[in-house]
C-alpha cells in the first residue's frame, strides 16, 4: 500500500512496550497448563520449579527465538490463484468464525447452525468478491460423533475454492482433518505442497496462561509443518489491566511467549501477530468487540508487529448489535478503517452479529461491501504527476464540465469503488423500488446467490474417496432453504 | 492529538500538487463572476482582459497572500466556555447543514422543514455532548419575507448556546443577521468582541469559477471582520477530472484562489481549508458523498492544509442512505474515522440523510455517538511508562482477574468511551427490552430530550428588544410535536 500509517506510539514508546513485555515474561512469568509445552520451554532455557505450572522466560530466550520469526504468512488455496500472502496482499479479508448460532435466512430467528447452513455460507463467501479467506463461520450442530471439524469442512470444500481456516478440537479431530486434506489433494505429499486449510486456536488465556488444549493444537500443527497461527485476546478490566498501554504490554508479552513457543517447536515456522483485544464494559462486564477501543488496540498491536517485522491482524470489525442496523454498520465500518489506516494486514471482520455469537447472511453481504470500500482505501491515491491531468483541466477550462470528456470515460471504472449494495438513488426512485433498507437489499442478494445452481467444488471421484473412508460424512451440498426453492 | 496521521502523499507529492495548482491558476485561470472580486484581484496583480471574467493569478500573487493566512480559526459562542479553536480543539464536530427537508419525527415522512423544527433541532444539539458547533441543519420554509436567516437564527438562539454557523443569502439578509447579533450581545461592539455566528458559503463553483452571490458574502463578512470561511466542493467526473490526484490539484488551486481573495480583502483574516470533495457515480451521475473516495480526498486535502499550516475540515461523514440502516452507519463511520486518522480537524458530519437533503432526528443522535467514539479515537493511547501498570499485572498475576482490582475501578471511566446508544446486552435481554434497533432507540432519546422543559437561552428582555425591531420574527420556542405532548 502506498500509505504511511496512522500511529499512536513513538519509536521510544515501542521500545518501552517491548522492554515491559520482556520484564513481564522474566519476572511475572506465565502459567503453562500444557505439559508438553512446559517441558519444551524448560528445555530451551525457561525457568520453572518442579510441580509448578509457572514458567519464567529469561529475556535471552525470547530474543533468541524472535530471530527466526518469518516476515510473511501464506494462506494456501486448492487453486494457487486464490493464495494470499501477508503482508504483500494486505488487506486480507476473512470471515469471522465459529459462531454457535445463525440467524435463519427465512424466519429471521436465531437458532443453532448446521452443516447445511455452512454449505450455504461457503457458497456465499465463494461468490462475494470482498473475501480472500473463508474462516468457517459457524459450528455444525448436526456433526456426527467424531466429525466435529469434518462436518464443517465437507460443505466448505464442496462450495468454496478460497483458502480455509478452522480450529480443531483435539488430536483425533486434527488427525482426521489432515487426512481429509490428503484425500482432497490426492496424497499426503500433495496436501503438504498446498495445505489449503490453515489452523487456528487461542493458545493463551489472558492473563499469561498457556491453556491445555489450544496449546496442544499449536504443538500438533507446528510440529508437522502445517499452517497454524494463534490469537491473543486480552479483555481490559477483566483479563488485562484497565488501560490501553497496559493491555498492549501484556498482550505483547503473550504474543512473544506464543511466538517463542512456536519457533521452539520448529524454527522458521510462519506465524501471525493476531489479536482480538477488547475493553470490557464495566457497567455489566459485557464483552465489547464493537467498541472503538478494540480498533485502537489493534492499531497499537500493528505497530508492535511492524517493530518485530511479522504480519499482523485479527478479529476486527465485530459488532455488539443483534441486527443489521446503524450500530452494526458504524461499529464494523469505524473499526476496520482505523485498522487499515493503522497498518493492520488481516481482517477477520465479517458476517457475525452479537459479537461472536451469530452468523447472519445479510451481514456477510454488507461486510463484503465494506471490505470492497476498505480495499479502495488501501489502494490509495496512486499519485503520479500525470494523474493530475493538467491537460484535461486546461481542455475543459473554467466553468466547463468533465462529464463527456474521454478522460472521464477512461477512468470511471478505476477511480472509485462502484458499490453494488449501497443505495444512491433519488428518494422517489428509492421509494418506487420498495424503499428497502440495506438489510433487505442484502437479503435479496443472498437469495439471488443461493438459488442459483452450482457445480460442486469437489470432483465426484474425490467425494467418493472421502465417503468411502468417512462413512458418516454429512452431505455438504448447497441447497436453498425449502421456502426459496421452486 | 498524540498521533501521527495516516498519509497518502509524500513530501514530494505535496510540492507537486502545490506547483500544479500554481500552474493551473497562472495558465488556466479562473472565471470571476463577481465584479467587486474581479476588481480587487486585478488591483492586487492578477491579470485579466477588459470585459472578460477570466482572471489569471501570477504565482507571486498567490505566494504573497499565502503568507498572511493564520494557522487557527475560532468558533465563538455567546458563553466563552463553548468557544472552539482549530486545530487546538480538534476534532471539532459540527452538524451538517441547510437541508431543505426533514424526516418528520412522528410520521417518519419527509417534508419541508420550518422554524419550529429548527427550535427542536437546536435544543437536541445543545443537549448532545458530541457536538461542538451547531451549523443550522435545515432551512425554514415558514420564514416571513426578509426573514430568510432570521427565521433560522431565532429558534437557534433560544435553544442552543453552542457556536452557530449559517449561510446568508444576500447583503440585506447579512445585514439583518449582524443586527440580530448586536441585539443579542447588547451592542455592535459587544457582538464584535464575541461574534458567535460564523458565516459560510461556497464561493467557488468548480471548475475554477468564483460565483456571484457566494463570493459577495465572502467580501461582505471579511471586509467587516466577522468570522467567515468558504468550502471548496469539486465533484470528480462532473466538475473536476475523474482522478483523485487531479481533483486534489484542482481543489487546491480553488482553495488558494479563495484564500488569496480573503487575504486581499483583509490580510490576516482567519480561514479554513474546508472541502466537500466527491467522486460522481457515473452509472447515473449520482452525487455520492457517502463514497469512501470522499474520505480519501479529505485526507489528501488535510495533507495540503498542513503543508500550508492552515486549519482544515469540511463535510465528511455524509450518507446517501434514506434511513438509519447499516449503510447510513458504515458510510458515516468509515469516512469520519479515515478523516480523523488523516488529520482532518473539523467534521460537518451529522444529522443528515439522503446526502444533504434531509435532516433526521435519530440520525443526529446516532452521529452524536459516532462523534463520541471519534473523540476517543482522537484522544489516543495516552502512553506513559506508568500507564503500562506493571505493578498491577504482577499483583493480579497469571490466571488472575482484574475485575475487582482498584486500578480497574479507578480507570473504568476514562479508558473507554461508554456508549449511551449502542446495544451491548445479551440477546435475551435485548429481546426483553423490545428488540429495538438503533433507529428506534435513538428516537426514544429524541423524545426524552424534546419532551423535557427548558428555559429559553435568550433573556426575556433580549427577546423583547429583538421583537421590537423585527416585528414578523418567528416564535422559536422548542415545543414537542403535538402527538408527544400530553
Amino acid at each position: 500500500m502506498t500509505m504511511t500509517y496512522a500511529t499512536y506510539l513513538t519509536g521510544d514508546d515501542l521500545r518501552q512496550v517491548h522492554e515491559a513485555s520482556l520484564e513481564i515474561l522474566e519476572r511475572v512469568g506465565m502459567l503453562v497448563r500444557n505439559e508438553k509445552a512446559h517441558a519444551l520451554l524448560a528445555r530451551h532455557g525457561c525457568l520453572s520449579q518442579a510441580g509448578s505450572p509457572l514458567v519464567k522466560f529469561p529475556r535471552k530466550v525470547i530474543e533468541e527465538f524472535r530471530a527466526s520469526m518469518p516476515p510473511t504468512f501464506t494462506f494456501h488455496a486448492r487453486d494457487p490463484r486464490f493464495d494470499r500472502t501477508l503482508p504483500t496482499d494486505a488487506p486480507v479479508i476473512i470471515t469471522g468464525s465459529s459462531a454457535p448460532n445463525l440467524i435463519d435466512p427465512v424466519s429471521g430467528k436465531e437458532r443453532r447452525a448446521t452443516s447445511e447452513d455452512i454449505a450455504r455460507i461457503a457458497r456465499l463467501v465463494n461468490e462475494l468478491p470482498g473475501y480472500d479467506v473463508f474462516s468457517i463461520s459457524t459450528l455444525a450442530e448436526d456433526a456426527p460423533p467424531g466429525y466435529y471439524s469434518l462436518a464443517r469442512l465437507m460443505p466448505t470444500l464442496k462450495n468454496c475454492l478460497k483458502p480455509l481456516r478452522i480450529s480443531s478440537l483435539d488430536e483425533e479431530d486434527a488427525g482426521r482433518t489432515l487426512r481429509l486434506g490428503a484425500l482432497v489433494a490426492g496424497s499426503e505429499a500433495a496436501y503438504r505442497e498446498r495445505p489449503f486449510i490453515t489452523h487456528h486456536t487461542c493458545p493463551v488465556v489472558s492473563p499469561l496462561t498457556f491453556d491445555m488444549d489450544s496449546t496442544e493444537m499449536l504443538l500438533y500443527y507446528v510440529e508437522r509443518g502445517y499452517p497454524y497461527y494463534g490469537s491473543i485476546v486480552p479483555n481490559a478490566g477483566l483479563t488485562s489491566p484497565m488501560s490501553l498501554p497496559a493491555t498492549l504490554a501484556q498482550g505483547n508479552a503473550e504474543f512473544l511467549a506464543y511466538a517463542a513457543l512456536t519457533e521452539m517447536v520448529k524454527p522458521g515456522s510462519p506465524l501471525i501477530y493476531s489479536t482480538l483485544p477488547t475493553v470490557a464494559d464495566m457497567r455489566t462486564g459485557a464483552y465489547a468487540p464493537g467498541g472503538i477501543e478494540c480498533a485502537m488496540l489493534h492499531m497499537g498491536f500493528a505497530q508492535m508487529a511492524r517493530f518485530y517485522n511479522v504480519p499482523c491482524g485479527g478479529y476486527i470489525g465485530l459488532t455488539n448489535s443483534k441486527v443489521n442496523d446503524a450500530q452494526a454498520g458504524y461499529e464494523t465500518g469505524m473499526s476496520v478503517v482505523a485498522g487499515l489506516l493503522g497498518g493492520v494486514g488481516m481482517f477477520n471482520m465479517s458476517g457475525l452479529l452479537d459479537s461472536l455469537l451469530a452468523f447472519d447472511f445479510a451481514k456477510a453481504v454488507i461486510d463484503d461491501e465494506i471490505a470492497m470500500m476498505l480495499r479502495r482505501l488501501g489502494r490509495g491515491f496512486e499519485f503520479a504527476h500525470s494523474a493530475m491531468a493538467l491537460d484535461v483541466l486546461a481542455d475543459v477550462g473554467p466553468g466547463g464540465t468533465f462529464m463527456f470528456h474521454e478522460h472521464t470515460v477512461e477512468h470511471m471504472r478505476s477511480t472509485n469503488y462502484v458499490p453494488t449494495l449501497a443505495d444512491r438513488d433519488p428518494r422517489e426512485k428509492w421509494v418506487e423500488k420498495g424503499g428497502l433498507d440495506t438489510q433487505a437489499r442484502a437479503m435479496e442478494r443472498v437469495r439471488q446467490i443461493l438459488t442459483r445452481e452450482y457445480d460442486s467444488c469437489l470432483a465426484p471421484e474425490v467425494e467418493a474417496r472421502i465417503r468411502a473412508e468417512f462413512k458418516d460424512m454429512v452431505r455438504g451440498d448447497c441447497l436453498p432453504p425449502a421456502e426459496w426453492a421452486k
